[in-house]
């Protein structure tokens, strides 16, 4: 047993324990509490399972899955930014990076440099998978914001153009989730006025 | 567009959101709030990603990780059964069965029968994967346990015997898990009386 090894490994488990006190803007199918970190990543690693057929090409299951429940984990460190806080995004990449130093840092090379990398495939959108990752990363709260009559929307005073600016490469990863998720989850709340549209 | 299918899918997807709302009796590392069964799942999942080298056969990591996130979803009907409640325990199987049927029902008939399937697997314990899977499933409160100073165990007065009895085919996943487990989570706890021997 290398139990160097394993103590870097279950430092790095215990410490990604704190993704689960990590606030997001979104709500919950009850209305009430807002979703974590962690329960987002778990969301949207099942949907890769049952969406995947969605793709615009054939992705690596696992790969899509892998990068979609480590992506967040910077957050521990770096905090949540959200999808519209301007002020925020102009300081997340520094911030994000540095976290990813520390944080990876704590695992053995090999798995610290694995895991950078797929945060990094991710951050970069260039490849199939993270594309495909990114579609969902947008979709999954929006469904959930949809599902609770667009209550985030509203009180964050979203407007649609916002929307479609952060969505502009939603497509990228699936023509067919980006449509369906227009015509469920966008339009029937532009039309009771939770989203804003002049 | 296959409409139907898609929202058959969706619905699911919106009803699992009910595991982020299902408590166990572990607490996070905080030691004040206990988990959801969302966040374990997510926290085996990424353990698979950097504990696989461990696990007694090479393992698909693809389907143990697929089979952790949803092993918990019958729960959202069936309740959460604590692994020390003989009680309940009794009555588990025929309440999951009956709640494993209603939930996959939701998906169109192909994915019904691949999630069932996968639960089967997990639950049936035969598999290389699911062996590993119930590894971690055993291993991963073990670890929350000791990190709060066996604040669990205590609570629910547990015995070294109850541990022992409920980890009996632990190692048949990860021999070194389970020996790095004993040494490091439970040993320092029999030794400071959170765990009891007598």
């Amino acid at each position: 047993m290398d139990k160097q090894r394993l103590d870097q490994q279950f430092s790095f488990i215990r410490e990604i324990d704190k993704e689960k006190f990590i606030g997001r803007q979104t709500y919950l199918t009850d209305a009430v509490r807002k979703e974590n970190d962690a329960e987002h990543a778990w969301h949207m690693a099942i949907m890769v399972l049952l969406l995947n057929e969605y793709a615009n090409e054939d992705i690596d299951k696992l790969r899509t899955m892998s990068m979609l429940l480590i992506h967040d984990l910077v957050e521990i460190y770096a905090g949540d930014t959200y999808a519209y806080d301007e002020e925020g995004k102009k300081t997340q990449e520094i911030r994000e990076q540095e976290a990813a130093k520390r944080l990876f840092g704590m695992l053995p090379e090999d798995q610290r440099d694995e895991m950078k990398a797929l945060w990094e495939e991710f951050e970069d959108r260039q490849t199939k998978e993270a594309k495909f990752a990114r579609t969902l990363d947008n979709i999954q709260p929006m469904m959930l914001n949809a599902a609770t009559d667009g209550k985030a929307w509203e009180e964050h005073g979203v407007h649609l153009s916002q929307i479609l600016k952060r969505n502009e490469k939603t497509a990228e990863g699936s023509a067919v989730l980006w449509e369906y998720a227009k015509e469920n989850f966008i339009q029937p709340n532009i039309e009771k006025n939770r989203i804003q549209t002049d």
